[in-house]
């Protein structure tokens, strides 16, 4: 039987092909966390089980997706950064965005046991034998799930400025968080008095709220909850120092690149052999500020795509 | 600290918004699955503990998502029809694709211990204790992912003609795999003499191949092999005698619908309560024929996109 | 000299290519043509020159471009209907708007002359002779210029709502032009005291005000300015009455046609021929009440897209 | 009468937003131009006539869109390259591609006579007096139109490669041309042959065939032939020697920009008075090298989008 008849249907598929040159963001969030997080008793306002799962399953996106050369989360979000040159799936929009999705929300339920025993759900203790139950503790109706989506930056600049817009907005929203649940739990306060005594207080105030009510000294919170987590993989770290030229490097490397010009764009041996190296270096989960740049300057290597030098084995942090 | 400074980058966020009163098909592919399915030792051609997963998973997914009207699966991959009259996530692709996406992978994943045991994986007997290994029996390494697209078809033919596509695919594949598996399996032929041998035959030749070497008349093969899977809400079922005006409603439900035309745009009342009723009619997983009329002439609200008569019951499969 | 160097620029170009089986409505708009309109000293509220030139124009627009079945306009505007099985320049969106827009600019242009006579510019009779007017009478420094867009409709219903939407668009502002400059012209009213009179009156006191103070029954006004001008082929009229089977066949036309379904695709060489025919066919330009069927009635080739019957000479209006 | 029935059907419109930060290049290029160029008994290989004509069209285009920074075209082809920060028409590619086509086709009609005097045309004599004759000598049925793309370049580097690519084509075509033409024109070849005879040669064995059969020295030939023609706002050259940070400022301003980064956004105003500044800037056509640095390192507007230094009168070419 010829299928012939039918196949005329596929000229309806159209490819969004992603403008070549450019950084691709593929950024996920979770569905629903405010209603998932109470069903199974996340801790307010920062659960570190919660945050070590979503920084695992980060990790894994980024081990089995060598073309991804940034990872960057906060909350229920991540963004992940595809080098500007990559060429995986031929840029195809749906195709990036549906296997980070995929591939996240896999591992997330995969390696949800390791960070969330069986017992210690509290509230949820009930339904814990319950029929809709699926092994290691999820409940089937409460699943987790993920939406995500593209974004492209031209520039350098650009990309550097969208991560600087998320690790801000961690900022924003942790010292709110940590203000309002402090307010609540050690200051009795309900949601709403909460929600009510906080509106119009800029940065300043918070901090001397957490500080003159309840002893807290922000900036001795958790670096995870203050900074988010940044992966990458890890190589030696670059001193600008000692390689006057990184910088103009960095130029290059950055506005041109494979796709890009000037630079003789890499053969396919080069770009596999590359991304096998890329694929042994480690990936690391850090929780670094990412907007100043030296972080960008010691990791030259986020920038130009290409692998940097090995780690001597225990001389990194 | 406003954070106004990055806020620019928003502005390069794009939204693809699917043209309205069309079809949209989802359709979800697994990701390198013949190593999956190799690595997992599921039996060939057809692995009723994995054909179950996935089914599973794709009422799940049809279950929590009502605005999809019909699932239709064979091998690895799975289509999700979304009514055309839909406006969910104001029908941004990407928010479309990656949530069904999300979705049927966590269900697979989550759903994976009740379909495969960790004894009995064969070959991969070795790795079960080890310590890649997640909980309930998947391999960390080796996690099953999906990507996925949207595809619109404009008209009720085309959307038929698409899933006719994809059933009489399901034949030709499952003909020559059937075929194969019984020359490499009982017929000791490798793979390449296997595959050299059905070079050119048509299906006559490959139903005569079954029966007179291994006596096995394909017509009494499995349904679900056969025809692969229809996932769709249950109601009673339209008898088109009893009820002649079927077909002109038909017409008018399926050409027009709430953001069509001529007919008045139902209220979002009116919608969230069309919403919970579809929510409570049974998700049912079928084998049948979805190419010639009779499969939706007795299933009007596929088309029509409102629910139908809850089924007595009993009275129903 | 090889140009392979540089060619790799090439793959930064996209094509969007329309969804198949929709209805393509390219529109185009006058671009500042209320700046225009007071320098070529255009009559108000319609201009008889003006309107007839933009005809000529969509006229010649239809006649060259086949593939168009219809267009209307009105005002500054004119929107080109291809019909839903087109496949010229496969469908290209950007191909398909530059043409229409080219095209209609370039006729607009070159028959400026036939409609507009040098003298009797009015206001503007001292730059007629000016250095920066090119032969005919348009000022170069004050070109007509037009921009365009396309628009996809996925069923006949959405194209008629969409014509429709347009025709009592027309009728909507030509009844509140017409009222504002007789209240202006003959009235003596300024323009601020026009607007501010007939601020929240509906049709009904327009067409009162007409008629009481200025003894103007607005149904006798030219249909041209309260129905607009359609340009499309004209074939014999067909009656419903004489042809039952009318209504049927125009739903299968329509909604499935040759890239759609059902219906055997049509061969290049009938395509080829079909578009000679209609090349034959007289292009007319009429001032009709395309809202009511009766129109698509007795059209049924502008929706079927096929070519109707050739008129008798001298029968037809 | 109200209009909401039918208003629905705004909500199948799409605005395709140009991604922000990238340099918009719009394409045209005649349609059915060899057949035009025939018509019009065009001079073969190039006519100074025609070209004069496209050079006066794109400098219209280029003086009436200050948002433009560069034309530059060859034979019937013309690219217009927007600032990565124009914001013109919210970057919406339709508007933008439709209104370069307009504005091209309206001035190239217009400006026809200014170019093409009706006597002259050779063997379209005849036509002349027609009656499908516009006045100004252009044939109503052989109206001149163009078609349009818009293309994104992420960096400076891709817009750089892009204009080399058309100006390298320039060369290989029109050292081509030059060639086939000696051959047909003096040397007596049918096309065929001339065609034949060409195949396999290199550049340098046409330089060759020139200078050995028909004494012509390619060199010499005009540059408007060998280089195309460029189109921008005169200002007073730079001198990289004299004003050594012009480099540095380059960067900046070239890979940032008011919708870019770092850099402070421009206020409404500033960019309002920039546009009117521009708009006083001399528009030329030169015949250059864009492919060396040379003319971007003295005209570093271009690349800034910003004025430069008003050129002395009299002190420039």
């Amino acid at each position: 039987m010829a299928n012939s008849k039918y196949e005329y249907v596929r000229n309806f598929e159209r490819d969004e092909i992603l403008l070549p040159n450019t950084w691709i963001v593929v950024r996920i969030d979770g569905r629903g966390f405010h209603k998932f997080s109470n069903h199974y008793a996340f801790t307010k306002p920062n659960d570190i089980r919660a945050l070590d799962l979503m920084n695992k399953a980060a990790a894994h996106v980024v081990t089995t997706i060598p073309e991804i050369v940034l990872g960057y989360g906060v909350s229920d979000e991540y963004s992940f950064v595809f080098h500007r040159s990559t060429n995986l799936f031929e840029r195809r929009a749906a195709k990036l965005v549906s296997t980070v999705v995929s591939t996240f929300t896999a591992a997330y339920v995969a390696l949800w046991p390791t960070c969330f025993t069986t017992t210690g759900d509290g509230e949820n203790e009930g339904n814990v034998e319950g029929e809709g139950k699926a092994k290691g503790g999820l409940d089937i109706n409460m699943l987790p799930t993920f939406d995500g989506r593209a974004v492209l930056y031209p520039s350098w600049e650009n990309l550097r400025d969208y991560l600087s817009w998320r690790q801000v907005d961690c900022h924003i929203n942790n010292l709110y968080n940590t203000t309002f649940w402090a307010l609540v739990n050690q200051g009795g306060m309900s949601h709403t008095e909460a929600e009510e005594f906080l509106k119009g207080t800029v940065s300043a105030d918070k901090n001397e709220i957490l500080w003159s009510r309840f002893g807290v000294n922000y900036n001795n919170e958790a670096e995870m909850f203050r900074k988010g987590s940044v992966v990458f993989r890890e190589y030696a770290l670059e001193s600008p120092a000692v390689d006057p030229t990184v910088h103009k490097d960095e130029k290059d490397d950055g506005e041109t690149g494979a796709s890009g010009t000037g630079e003789q764009p890499l053969s396919k041996t080069q770009m596999e052999k590359m991304r096998k190296t890329r694929q042994k270096a480690k990936v690391v989960v850090r929780h670094l500020d990412i907007i100043r740049d030296e972080f960008w300057v010691q990791r030259p290597w986020i920038r130009s795509g290409k692998p940097g030098r090995l780690v001597d084995e225990g001389s990194q942090i």
